[in-house]
């Protein structure tokens, strides 16, 4: 048998081909005894189109007017990296993005990449970690640091006003470990493994060109262990995003996450800014705390997430409200006070807690938020708002910020084009 | 109102109680649009049932004859904590071993930790984030370290014979930060933040007794993106674990994984010894490696996960196949033919990756395997295989082992009893 035979025979089944063959030992899994017995009488083609419509794992477009993984419904993992670019010129920084994009899709797809080009005598052209998974939600969402407009590529008079390193905010003890990048891709996905794939793969692919600045990688509660989806928890327990702007209004998004092409630069219109900050708690502090003292801290009830003084998560804030000692209900330093402020700043949140073992320095729990908001101008938006909660949020006293970073998140991507095409 | 009373109405509800106010709301979401109008045929009632029974998110039993999360068949995530006590007393100890008995036994049945005693002006007895969250098939597993037995709580006389550090491997490159610890406990579940939770509420209950030595958070693919369960792939791409013993096969695992009453010390009949190495892969090398290569390396091919010059994954190993020119087929330093040597030694692996951001030093991915193997016998069992390993593994130019411990896995814990009842 020729060398090149024995190749083709390896080639391996792209990650949907594998599924395919599986598709059907996988409904019994997932309907077992009872299930599926009782699934009979619906007659299994029925059934089985029915689960492919309405189970979570399958691919969300890579295409598309906006980019994903910015309106999109949190999934439950996130790997997050910045890259600094080592490429030399403007020329190469495409190549970059051009290969990043023809992965991205394929890896958006739940397909291996470049899987036609594997042979037994070249490194495979995808690691393989991730075959045979389901496409699991897989979003990736690109961006550009302020750094990258810094001359090397010829970008300096296209850089938009607002996209600038955040002023230090009160209390800030960044790390430049966890701070900057020329480039952000932020993979979400419903599996860890399949996250981690993305990001492994694009700085692969990247080799020459750019290199890993940082990384985190995070996590909400799945959907399979929350399966009525309320709103997650972050690892102080309280709910987290309760007051999130609808991302299913088209209008609202339009005036608080996309920029708009009035806003400048062209090349951003229908992209929206990213502020990402690694804020590590500090839970054994907070654990010491007692539970009115936490729910004074964020102005809400930690079990039901409303606010202090209502019994919904979703009742009305009522800021004005006061006890009988004539004290504000939802206190002056709480956050929830703080963040909605006169509710004239809206920003959409998308956070993931994260573990990343232990402090060395301390030996307590390096755990948190790695906070992601997306917006459509970060001066108006986001900065004032962390101004407001830097300088009086009780919750300061049990949270630190270690890493801060804002990118400039392209519009969406065309089928045909690539990543950046309208700014390089 | 008086206090006591406000307090009574925030009495959370445990994890259960919340999970069956939201069991139809999830039933919706889980079977959407056609799934649920096919669904109406069989009636709400038994459809519901027949979804309670088969999802894979249930409680796992806390007490039984063996401890949970050894022959378990692997939960998607892992939280692995090593802990110095620091309690001056064999009484301290017992204690801190009854109160994380109760907590344990909650939290695999996806309880909030003692609910019933939380109120406004204490610290929560439960840290809430996992509030709402399916018990996501959660075991804690607990063991003790060699260092236990140094005479601080008058047990040297009970140390088993062969629980000692592992000896020095060729290669080990240890770094302190990741060895030891007085105890352990593995928590894994089907949802990491359940398992986060875990963790730091044995950490914090732990206050004063004993402190966090090490952590390390790991994955697997999920359950949900691989509905056929097959074998998992490391971040090598390779499937990892194809040869471990059927963990179904009970007189398999009395005689590989199960202390017997003959084998001595009688505390640990029915335990089970741990071996845990972090093994840091080095990704950017192996990817620049030809696929022929890396198929040398582990001595099977990466798509089937067959052995070489096999067609199925789990076809017989035939280490004297021999190729035209005479070379063994499955090369004399491929991991597969080095772990199975004769085939007199077994251990059972149940390893999960890990993702730790990147290496300070290098630049380059921290990740990795958290390697865990459960064993009869440390000496007979893991030490020779690692020996061969670390002598000629052709797989050791990608890795490197920057952390090792062994436990002492505790006998189950009967109901009524407590963690290590039969050693103090």
């Amino acid at each position: 048998m020729t060398e090149q035979k024995k190749d083709s025979l390896k080639k391996p089944l792209s990650r949907r081909e594998m599924l395919k063959l599986t598709g059907v030992a996988g409904l019994g899994l997932l309907l077992g005894g009872g299930g599926a017995s009782g699934l009979m009488a619906l007659g299994r083609k029925s059934s089985l189109a029915a689960l492919a419509e309405t189970t979570p794992d399958k691919a969300l477009p890579f295409y598309g007017k906006h980019q994903a993984g910015i309106i999109t419904p949190a999934q439950d993992f996130i790997c997050f990296a910045a890259f600094d670019v080592t490429a030399g010129s403007a020329d190469d920084l495409r190549r970059l993005f051009k290969n990043w994009t023809a992965a991205s899709a394929a890896m958006a797809a739940g397909e291996m990449i470049g899987e036609h080009n594997t042979t037994l005598n070249t490194p495979p052209t995808d690691t393989g970690e991730a075959a045979g998974l389901t496409p699991s939600r897989t979003t990736l969402t690109f961006g550009v640091g302020p750094s990258l407009f810094d001359g090397r590529f010829g970008l300096q008079g296209r850089k938009p006003k607002g996209l600038r390193d955040l002023p230090a905010f009160t209390g800030d003890a960044l790390d430049p470990q966890w701070c900057g990048g020329d480039l952000c891709v932020q993979v979400c996905a419903d599996d860890m493994q399949v996250a981690f794939h993305a990001i492994r793969n694009l700085a692969r692919i990247a080799r020459g060109h750019a290199v890993l600045r940082w990384t985190q990688e995070g996590f909400q509660r799945t959907g399979r262990a929350d399966p009525a989806g309320g709103t997650p928890r972050n690892l102080l327990g309280f709910k987290d995003g309760t007051g999130n702007p609808d991302p299913t209004d088209a209008v609202l998004m339009d005036q608080t996450v996309w920029a708009q092409p009035t806003d400048g630069p062209g090349w951003m219109a229908g992209g929206s800014y990213m502020a990402v900050r690694r804020v590590r708690m500090r839970v054994e502090v907070w654990d010491r705390s007692t539970l009115k003292d936490q729910e004074a801290t964020f102005g809400r009830h930690r079990d039901s997430g409303a606010p202090l003084g209502s019994r919904g998560e979703f009742d009305p804030v009522d800021l004005k409200a006061k006890s009988a000692d004539g004290q504000p209900i939802i206190p002056a330093t709480s956050h929830l006070r703080l963040a909605k402020g006169d509710g004239s700043q809206q920003i959409l949140r998308r956070s993931y807690s994260y573990s990343s073992g232990l402090d060395a320095k301390t030996g307590q729990l390096d755990a948190g938020l790695l906070f992601i908001s997306y917006q459509r101008d970060l001066e108006k938006q986001f900065i004032p708002i962390q101004e407001r909660l830097a300088k009086s949020d009780k919750l300061n006293e049990y949270t630190v910020h270690t890493g801060s970073a804002v990118f400039a998140c392209f519009p969406g991507i065309t089928n045909g084009g690539y990543i950046g095409d309208a700014l390089i």
